[in-house]
Protein backbone atom coordinates (compact mmCIF):
# COMPACT_ATOMS: atom_id res chain seq x y z
CA UNK A 1 0.00 0.00 0.00
CA UNK A 2 1.54 3.06 -1.10
CA UNK A 3 0.02 5.61 1.11
CA UNK A 4 0.90 9.79 1.35
CA UNK A 5 -2.70 11.32 2.69
CA UNK A 6 -4.50 10.25 5.85
CA UNK A 7 -7.41 12.32 6.83
CA UNK A 8 -9.53 12.35 9.67
CA UNK A 9 -13.26 12.99 9.76
CA UNK A 10 -13.59 15.17 12.77
CA UNK A 11 -16.92 15.42 15.23
CA UNK A 12 -17.87 12.17 16.81
CA UNK A 13 -14.17 10.80 15.33
CA UNK A 14 -11.19 12.85 16.79
CA UNK A 15 -13.98 14.82 19.45
CA UNK A 16 -17.60 14.72 20.67
CA UNK A 17 -20.17 16.35 18.45
CA UNK A 18 -23.27 14.38 17.88
CA UNK A 19 -24.12 14.56 22.05
CA UNK A 20 -24.25 18.30 22.13
CA UNK A 21 -26.92 18.38 19.66
CA UNK A 22 -29.03 16.06 20.77
CA UNK A 23 -28.35 17.88 23.86
CA UNK A 24 -29.50 20.64 22.32
CA UNK A 25 -32.76 19.20 20.49
CA UNK A 26 -33.92 18.01 23.61
CA UNK A 27 -33.85 21.50 25.11
CA UNK A 28 -35.59 22.62 21.71
CA UNK A 29 -38.13 19.53 22.51
CA UNK A 30 -38.48 21.13 25.73
CA UNK A 31 -39.22 24.66 24.34
CA UNK A 32 -41.81 23.09 22.07
CA UNK A 33 -43.36 20.70 24.83
CA UNK A 34 -46.78 22.77 24.79
CA UNK A 35 -47.14 22.02 20.58
CA UNK A 36 -46.12 18.51 20.19
CA UNK A 37 -45.15 15.34 21.60
CA UNK A 38 -40.94 15.00 21.95
CA UNK A 39 -41.07 12.28 18.97
CA UNK A 40 -43.30 14.68 16.64
CA UNK A 41 -40.81 17.71 17.55
CA UNK A 42 -37.77 15.42 16.52
CA UNK A 43 -39.52 14.65 13.80
CA UNK A 44 -40.60 18.21 12.43
CA UNK A 45 -37.13 18.94 12.82
CA UNK A 46 -35.79 16.38 11.23
CA UNK A 47 -37.87 17.25 8.65
CA UNK A 48 -36.93 20.72 7.95
CA UNK A 49 -33.30 20.35 8.68
CA UNK A 50 -33.08 17.85 5.78
CA UNK A 51 -35.20 20.68 3.56
CA UNK A 52 -33.16 23.04 4.01
CA UNK A 53 -29.37 20.80 3.42
CA UNK A 54 -29.31 21.92 -0.09
CA UNK A 55 -29.44 25.20 0.44
CA UNK A 56 -28.07 25.86 4.16
CA UNK A 57 -25.54 23.01 4.31
CA UNK A 58 -24.35 21.00 7.10
CA UNK A 59 -23.12 23.12 10.66
CA UNK A 60 -24.49 24.86 13.74
CA UNK A 61 -25.86 28.19 12.02
CA UNK A 62 -27.86 25.99 9.47
CA UNK A 63 -29.06 24.35 12.81
CA UNK A 64 -30.34 27.10 14.19
CA UNK A 65 -32.03 28.88 10.75
CA UNK A 66 -33.76 25.12 10.93
CA UNK A 67 -34.99 25.31 14.57
CA UNK A 68 -36.17 28.50 14.13
CA UNK A 69 -38.24 27.57 11.06
CA UNK A 70 -39.49 24.21 12.57
CA UNK A 71 -40.87 26.18 15.68
CA UNK A 72 -42.65 28.48 13.27
CA UNK A 73 -43.85 25.53 11.49
CA UNK A 74 -45.09 23.75 14.47
CA UNK A 75 -46.36 26.17 16.46
CA UNK A 76 -48.38 27.59 13.39
CA UNK A 77 -46.74 31.04 13.92
CA UNK A 78 -48.13 31.60 16.71
CA UNK A 79 -44.94 31.52 18.68
CA UNK A 80 -43.46 34.54 20.49
CA UNK A 81 -40.62 35.76 18.99
CA UNK A 82 -39.16 35.35 22.77
CA UNK A 83 -38.87 31.94 21.61
CA UNK A 84 -37.37 32.30 18.05
CA UNK A 85 -34.59 34.62 20.54
CA UNK A 86 -34.49 31.46 22.88
CA UNK A 87 -33.08 29.13 20.13
CA UNK A 88 -30.43 31.62 18.92
CA UNK A 89 -29.67 31.43 22.52
CA UNK A 90 -28.94 27.37 22.51
CA UNK A 91 -27.41 27.83 19.14
CA UNK A 92 -24.40 30.19 20.73
CA UNK A 93 -24.19 27.80 23.62
CA UNK A 94 -23.70 24.70 21.12
CA UNK A 95 -20.91 27.12 19.28
CA UNK A 96 -19.15 27.65 23.04
CA UNK A 97 -19.51 24.03 23.64
CA UNK A 98 -15.92 22.34 24.66
CA UNK A 99 -13.75 19.91 22.93
CA UNK A 100 -13.71 16.70 24.74
CA UNK A 101 -10.99 14.65 22.35
CA UNK A 102 -11.96 10.78 22.02
CA UNK A 103 -9.89 7.72 23.60
CA UNK A 104 -6.46 7.20 22.21
CA UNK A 105 -6.74 10.25 19.24
CA UNK A 106 -3.85 12.19 20.35
CA UNK A 107 -1.58 8.91 20.64
CA UNK A 108 -2.65 7.76 17.88
CA UNK A 109 -1.85 11.81 15.24
CA UNK A 110 1.35 11.43 17.30
CA UNK A 111 2.11 7.91 15.76
CA UNK A 112 1.12 8.68 12.36
CA UNK A 113 2.69 12.30 12.70
CA UNK A 114 5.54 13.03 10.24
CA UNK A 115 5.17 9.50 8.63
CA UNK A 116 2.17 10.73 6.68
CA UNK A 117 0.12 13.80 5.08
CA UNK A 118 -2.02 14.30 8.29
CA UNK A 119 -5.24 16.65 7.12
CA UNK A 120 -8.51 16.67 8.62
CA UNK A 121 -11.94 16.24 7.06
CA UNK A 122 -15.10 17.62 7.81
CA UNK A 123 -18.24 18.68 7.22
CA UNK A 124 -20.08 21.94 8.77
CA UNK A 125 -19.26 25.56 9.41
CA UNK A 126 -15.89 26.80 7.98
CA UNK A 127 -15.40 28.64 11.30
CA UNK A 128 -16.56 26.16 13.72
CA UNK A 129 -14.70 23.48 12.78
CA UNK A 130 -11.61 25.51 12.32
CA UNK A 131 -12.08 27.06 15.93
CA UNK A 132 -12.73 23.15 17.65
CA UNK A 133 -10.00 22.14 15.60
CA UNK A 134 -7.48 24.85 17.19
CA UNK A 135 -9.37 24.65 20.50
CA UNK A 136 -8.96 21.17 20.37
CA UNK A 137 -4.56 21.24 20.16
CA UNK A 138 -4.54 18.84 17.62
CA UNK A 139 -4.06 21.52 14.50
CA UNK A 140 -0.37 20.69 14.89
CA UNK A 141 -0.58 17.26 13.75
CA UNK A 142 -2.44 18.01 10.50
CA UNK A 143 -0.85 19.60 7.12
CA UNK A 144 -4.46 21.32 6.97
CA UNK A 145 -8.13 21.08 7.42
CA UNK A 146 -10.68 20.41 4.39
CA UNK A 147 -14.05 21.76 5.35
CA UNK A 148 -15.99 20.30 2.85
CA UNK A 149 -19.42 21.16 1.44
CA UNK A 150 -20.61 17.23 1.47
CA UNK A 151 -18.81 13.92 1.36
CA UNK A 152 -20.23 12.56 -2.04
CA UNK A 153 -17.88 10.85 -4.16
CA UNK A 154 -17.32 14.28 -6.54
CA UNK A 155 -16.21 16.17 -2.93
CA UNK A 156 -13.94 12.90 -2.61
CA UNK A 157 -12.55 13.33 -6.07
CA UNK A 158 -12.03 17.01 -5.61
CA UNK A 159 -10.55 16.80 -2.17
CA UNK A 160 -7.93 13.95 -4.34
CA UNK A 161 -7.37 16.54 -7.00
CA UNK A 162 -6.58 18.99 -4.81
CA UNK A 163 -3.78 17.02 -2.53
CA UNK A 164 -2.68 16.16 -5.95
CA UNK A 165 -2.33 11.82 -5.29
CA UNK A 166 -4.28 9.20 -6.66
CA UNK A 167 -7.17 7.83 -4.92
CA UNK A 168 -5.17 4.84 -3.75
CA UNK A 169 -2.76 6.67 -2.04
CA UNK A 170 -5.86 8.01 0.45
CA UNK A 171 -6.57 6.80 3.37
CA UNK A 172 -10.10 8.21 5.10
CA UNK A 173 -11.04 6.99 9.09
CA UNK A 174 -14.61 8.19 10.35
CA UNK A 175 -17.25 7.58 12.39
CA UNK A 176 -19.98 7.53 8.95
CA UNK A 177 -20.15 4.55 6.83
CA UNK A 178 -22.20 7.05 4.53
CA UNK A 179 -20.05 10.06 4.82
CA UNK A 180 -16.23 8.86 5.34
CA UNK A 181 -16.60 5.41 3.94
CA UNK A 182 -18.64 4.68 1.10
CA UNK A 183 -17.57 7.39 -1.24
CA UNK A 184 -14.29 6.94 -0.42
CA UNK A 185 -14.14 2.81 -0.96
CA UNK A 186 -15.93 4.39 -4.45
CA UNK A 187 -13.47 6.50 -5.91
CA UNK A 188 -10.55 3.67 -4.89
CA UNK A 189 -9.04 4.94 -1.55
CA UNK A 190 -9.03 3.24 1.44
CA UNK A 191 -11.30 3.57 4.72
CA UNK A 192 -11.45 2.71 8.44
CA UNK A 193 -14.59 3.10 10.01
CA UNK A 194 -14.83 3.79 14.05
CA UNK A 195 -18.03 3.88 15.48
CA UNK A 196 -19.61 6.33 17.61
CA UNK A 197 -22.67 5.44 20.57
CA UNK A 198 -24.63 8.07 18.55
CA UNK A 199 -25.27 8.70 14.89
CA UNK A 200 -27.79 10.90 13.00
CA UNK A 201 -30.59 9.95 11.83
CA UNK A 202 -29.34 11.34 7.96
CA UNK A 203 -25.72 9.40 8.64
CA UNK A 204 -27.46 5.84 8.56
CA UNK A 205 -27.04 3.36 6.33
CA UNK A 206 -28.90 -0.24 6.60
CA UNK A 207 -26.27 -2.52 5.07
CA UNK A 208 -23.01 -4.22 5.85
CA UNK A 209 -19.91 -2.97 4.17
CA UNK A 210 -17.04 -5.36 3.11
CA UNK A 211 -14.53 -4.26 1.08
CA UNK A 212 -10.71 -5.32 0.50
CA UNK A 213 -9.92 -1.80 1.22
CA UNK A 214 -12.24 -1.23 4.25
CA UNK A 215 -11.85 -2.47 7.63
CA UNK A 216 -13.86 -1.69 11.49
CA UNK A 217 -11.66 -0.47 14.38
CA UNK A 218 -13.23 -0.03 17.45
CA UNK A 219 -11.12 2.36 18.94
CA UNK A 220 -8.97 5.24 17.35
CA UNK A 221 -5.32 3.22 18.72
CA UNK A 222 -6.68 0.02 16.61
CA UNK A 223 -5.95 1.91 13.27
CA UNK A 224 -2.07 1.92 14.26
CA UNK A 225 -2.15 -2.04 13.70
CA UNK A 226 -3.81 -1.58 10.55
CA UNK A 227 -1.76 1.26 9.26
CA UNK A 228 1.89 1.13 10.12
CA UNK B 1 8.84 37.38 -10.28
CA UNK B 2 8.36 34.01 -10.22
CA UNK B 3 5.00 33.29 -9.87
CA UNK B 4 3.11 30.54 -9.41
CA UNK B 5 -0.33 30.94 -7.85
CA UNK B 6 -2.81 33.60 -8.90
CA UNK B 7 -5.49 34.13 -6.20
CA UNK B 8 -9.01 35.48 -7.03
CA UNK B 9 -11.31 37.05 -4.71
CA UNK B 10 -14.87 35.42 -5.76
CA UNK B 11 -17.65 38.27 -4.52
CA UNK B 12 -17.57 41.59 -6.44
CA UNK B 13 -14.27 40.59 -7.61
CA UNK B 14 -15.79 37.67 -10.17
CA UNK B 15 -18.99 38.34 -9.78
CA UNK B 16 -21.80 40.68 -8.33
CA UNK B 17 -22.20 40.22 -4.75
CA UNK B 18 -22.41 43.46 -2.72
CA UNK B 19 -25.27 44.70 -4.90
CA UNK B 20 -27.67 41.71 -3.56
CA UNK B 21 -26.58 42.39 -0.12
CA UNK B 22 -27.56 46.11 -0.29
CA UNK B 23 -31.26 44.90 -1.83
CA UNK B 24 -31.62 42.78 1.12
CA UNK B 25 -30.72 45.91 3.81
CA UNK B 26 -33.12 47.81 1.95
CA UNK B 27 -36.02 45.17 2.00
CA UNK B 28 -34.90 44.36 5.85
CA UNK B 29 -34.96 48.62 6.64
CA UNK B 30 -38.75 48.54 4.92
CA UNK B 31 -39.85 46.16 6.98
CA UNK B 32 -38.55 47.78 10.38
CA UNK B 33 -39.55 51.17 9.16
CA UNK B 34 -42.10 51.24 12.13
CA UNK B 35 -39.17 51.19 14.59
CA UNK B 36 -36.42 53.33 13.33
CA UNK B 37 -35.52 55.18 10.22
CA UNK B 38 -33.57 53.50 7.61
CA UNK B 39 -30.40 54.70 8.70
CA UNK B 40 -31.00 53.85 12.03
CA UNK B 41 -31.59 50.05 11.24
CA UNK B 42 -28.62 49.81 9.11
CA UNK B 43 -26.47 50.82 12.02
CA UNK B 44 -28.26 48.35 14.40
CA UNK B 45 -27.71 45.60 11.63
CA UNK B 46 -24.12 46.60 11.45
CA UNK B 47 -23.51 46.47 15.09
CA UNK B 48 -25.02 42.97 15.21
CA UNK B 49 -23.24 41.92 12.25
CA UNK B 50 -20.08 42.72 13.91
CA UNK B 51 -20.86 41.16 16.94
CA UNK B 52 -21.51 38.24 15.54
CA UNK B 53 -18.82 38.02 13.13
CA UNK B 54 -16.69 35.96 15.46
CA UNK B 55 -19.00 32.99 16.26
CA UNK B 56 -20.62 32.70 12.93
CA UNK B 57 -18.28 34.08 10.71
CA UNK B 58 -19.02 35.73 6.99
CA UNK B 59 -21.96 34.49 4.33
CA UNK B 60 -25.73 34.29 4.36
CA UNK B 61 -26.45 32.25 6.87
CA UNK B 62 -24.51 34.76 9.40
CA UNK B 63 -26.40 37.51 7.76
CA UNK B 64 -29.77 36.30 8.00
CA UNK B 65 -29.15 35.43 12.02
CA UNK B 66 -28.17 38.79 12.12
CA UNK B 67 -31.13 40.55 10.24
CA UNK B 68 -33.73 38.40 12.86
CA UNK B 69 -31.33 39.39 16.23
CA UNK B 70 -31.44 43.07 14.54
CA UNK B 71 -35.05 42.89 14.28
CA UNK B 72 -35.61 41.74 17.91
CA UNK B 73 -33.19 44.22 19.06
CA UNK B 74 -34.93 46.99 17.23
CA UNK B 75 -38.53 46.36 18.10
CA UNK B 76 -37.67 45.31 21.69
CA UNK B 77 -38.90 41.59 20.94
CA UNK B 78 -42.25 42.90 20.15
CA UNK B 79 -42.27 42.01 16.31
CA UNK B 80 -44.52 39.16 15.61
CA UNK B 81 -43.05 35.92 14.50
CA UNK B 82 -44.29 36.58 10.78
CA UNK B 83 -40.73 39.10 10.65
CA UNK B 84 -38.98 36.35 10.84
CA UNK B 85 -40.72 34.50 8.63
CA UNK B 86 -40.01 37.26 6.32
CA UNK B 87 -36.17 37.62 6.80
CA UNK B 88 -35.62 33.82 6.35
CA UNK B 89 -37.37 34.69 3.39
CA UNK B 90 -35.16 37.24 2.02
CA UNK B 91 -32.52 35.29 3.45
CA UNK B 92 -33.13 31.98 1.12
CA UNK B 93 -33.94 34.94 -1.71
CA UNK B 94 -30.35 36.01 -1.30
CA UNK B 95 -28.92 32.23 -1.42
CA UNK B 96 -30.97 32.43 -5.15
CA UNK B 97 -29.70 35.30 -6.85
CA UNK B 98 -28.09 34.53 -10.05
CA UNK B 99 -24.55 35.04 -11.09
CA UNK B 100 -23.46 38.20 -12.76
CA UNK B 101 -20.02 37.90 -14.23
CA UNK B 102 -18.40 40.84 -13.95
CA UNK B 103 -16.51 42.70 -16.74
CA UNK B 104 -13.11 40.85 -18.58
CA UNK B 105 -13.33 38.44 -15.83
CA UNK B 106 -13.74 35.40 -18.09
CA UNK B 107 -11.59 36.56 -21.21
CA UNK B 108 -8.40 37.19 -17.90
CA UNK B 109 -9.47 33.70 -16.54
CA UNK B 110 -8.82 32.15 -20.29
CA UNK B 111 -5.64 33.69 -20.84
CA UNK B 112 -3.97 32.91 -17.72
CA UNK B 113 -5.54 29.43 -17.75
CA UNK B 114 -2.40 26.88 -18.19
CA UNK B 115 0.17 29.06 -17.47
CA UNK B 116 -0.40 29.45 -13.71
CA UNK B 117 -2.43 27.83 -10.82
CA UNK B 118 -5.40 29.58 -10.74
CA UNK B 119 -7.06 29.91 -7.30
CA UNK B 120 -10.59 30.85 -5.82
CA UNK B 121 -9.67 32.28 -2.24
CA UNK B 122 -12.96 33.86 -0.50
CA UNK B 123 -14.76 34.54 2.46
CA UNK B 124 -18.29 33.26 3.03
CA UNK B 125 -19.96 30.23 3.74
CA UNK B 126 -18.76 27.30 2.51
CA UNK B 127 -21.52 25.91 0.24
CA UNK B 128 -22.97 29.13 -0.96
CA UNK B 129 -19.37 30.00 -2.33
CA UNK B 130 -19.09 26.70 -3.87
CA UNK B 131 -22.58 26.86 -5.54
CA UNK B 132 -21.90 30.42 -7.01
CA UNK B 133 -18.79 29.11 -8.75
CA UNK B 134 -20.35 26.25 -10.16
CA UNK B 135 -22.91 28.30 -11.53
CA UNK B 136 -20.87 31.17 -12.34
CA UNK B 137 -19.54 28.71 -15.13
CA UNK B 138 -16.29 29.96 -14.26
CA UNK B 139 -14.78 27.06 -12.20
CA UNK B 140 -12.84 24.44 -14.62
CA UNK B 141 -10.39 27.57 -14.92
CA UNK B 142 -9.66 26.95 -11.16
CA UNK B 143 -7.05 24.26 -9.47
CA UNK B 144 -9.52 24.55 -6.70
CA UNK B 145 -11.56 26.90 -4.50
CA UNK B 146 -10.22 28.19 -1.04
CA UNK B 147 -13.29 29.31 1.75
CA UNK B 148 -11.32 31.02 4.15
CA UNK B 149 -13.00 31.91 7.71
CA UNK B 150 -11.49 34.69 7.42
CA UNK B 151 -9.06 36.90 5.10
CA UNK B 152 -5.98 38.13 8.28
CA UNK B 153 -2.22 37.69 7.79
CA UNK B 154 -2.17 34.17 9.05
CA UNK B 155 -5.25 32.56 7.08
CA UNK B 156 -2.82 33.87 4.11
CA UNK B 157 0.17 32.24 5.44
CA UNK B 158 -2.34 28.84 5.90
CA UNK B 159 -2.94 29.47 2.45
CA UNK B 160 0.62 29.66 1.15
CA UNK B 161 1.57 26.90 3.26
CA UNK B 162 -1.45 24.64 2.45
CA UNK B 163 -0.21 25.31 -1.65
CA UNK B 164 3.45 24.24 -0.50
CA UNK B 165 4.88 28.07 -2.09
CA UNK B 166 6.84 30.28 -1.18
CA UNK B 167 4.89 33.81 -0.40
CA UNK B 168 6.74 35.91 -3.14
CA UNK B 169 5.42 33.34 -5.56
CA UNK B 170 1.49 34.13 -4.62
CA UNK B 171 -0.24 36.72 -6.40
CA UNK B 172 -3.75 38.28 -5.13
CA UNK B 173 -6.43 39.53 -6.80
CA UNK B 174 -9.37 41.34 -5.26
CA UNK B 175 -11.68 44.24 -4.70
CA UNK B 176 -10.88 44.62 -1.11
CA UNK B 177 -7.48 46.81 0.19
CA UNK B 178 -8.49 45.15 3.91
CA UNK B 179 -8.68 41.58 2.85
CA UNK B 180 -7.10 40.95 -0.48
CA UNK B 181 -4.31 43.36 -0.52
CA UNK B 182 -2.80 44.48 3.17
CA UNK B 183 -2.68 41.01 4.77
CA UNK B 184 -1.17 39.55 1.51
CA UNK B 185 1.54 42.31 1.07
CA UNK B 186 2.40 41.70 4.96
CA UNK B 187 3.46 38.60 4.76
CA UNK B 188 5.56 39.04 1.31
CA UNK B 189 3.12 38.48 -1.80
CA UNK B 190 1.67 40.30 -4.22
CA UNK B 191 -1.86 42.19 -4.71
CA UNK B 192 -3.66 43.81 -7.29
CA UNK B 193 -7.06 45.89 -6.27
CA UNK B 194 -10.01 46.01 -8.60
CA UNK B 195 -12.45 48.52 -6.64
CA UNK B 196 -15.73 47.59 -6.98
CA UNK B 197 -18.46 50.64 -6.82
CA UNK B 198 -19.64 49.63 -3.58
CA UNK B 199 -18.12 48.50 -0.77
CA UNK B 200 -19.20 46.47 2.61
CA UNK B 201 -18.70 49.18 5.77
CA UNK B 202 -16.56 46.60 7.62
CA UNK B 203 -13.90 46.07 4.23
CA UNK B 204 -13.24 49.95 4.07
CA UNK B 205 -9.86 51.50 5.19
CA UNK B 206 -8.79 55.22 5.43
CA UNK B 207 -5.41 55.57 3.91
CA UNK B 208 -3.46 54.80 0.80
CA UNK B 209 -1.54 51.97 0.08
CA UNK B 210 1.86 52.14 -1.80
CA UNK B 211 4.09 48.99 -2.27
CA UNK B 212 6.19 47.59 -4.75
CA UNK B 213 4.61 44.46 -4.98
CA UNK B 214 1.29 46.48 -5.54
CA UNK B 215 -0.77 47.96 -8.26
CA UNK B 216 -4.49 48.85 -8.93
CA UNK B 217 -6.79 47.96 -12.04
CA UNK B 218 -9.83 49.36 -13.44
CA UNK B 219 -11.23 46.83 -14.46
CA UNK B 220 -10.00 43.06 -14.58
CA UNK B 221 -8.25 42.93 -18.13
CA UNK B 222 -5.62 45.28 -17.03
CA UNK B 223 -4.22 42.60 -14.86
CA UNK B 224 -2.93 40.86 -17.78
CA UNK B 225 -0.63 43.56 -18.78
CA UNK B 226 1.05 43.53 -15.46
CA UNK B 227 0.85 39.48 -15.40
CA UNK B 228 2.20 38.27 -19.11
Amino acid sequence: MNLKVIAFDADDTLFVNETYFLETEMKFCDLMSDYLSQKGISQELFKVEIDNLKIYGYGIKAYILSMIEAAMKISNNTIPVEVVEKIIEFGKELLDKPIVLLDGVEETLQALHGKYKLVVATKGDLLDQRRKLHNSGLGHYFHHIEVMSDKQEIDYSDLIKRLEIQPEEFFMIGNSLKSDVLPVLAIGGHAIHIPFHTTWEHEKINHKVIHENFSTCEKMTDVLKKIG
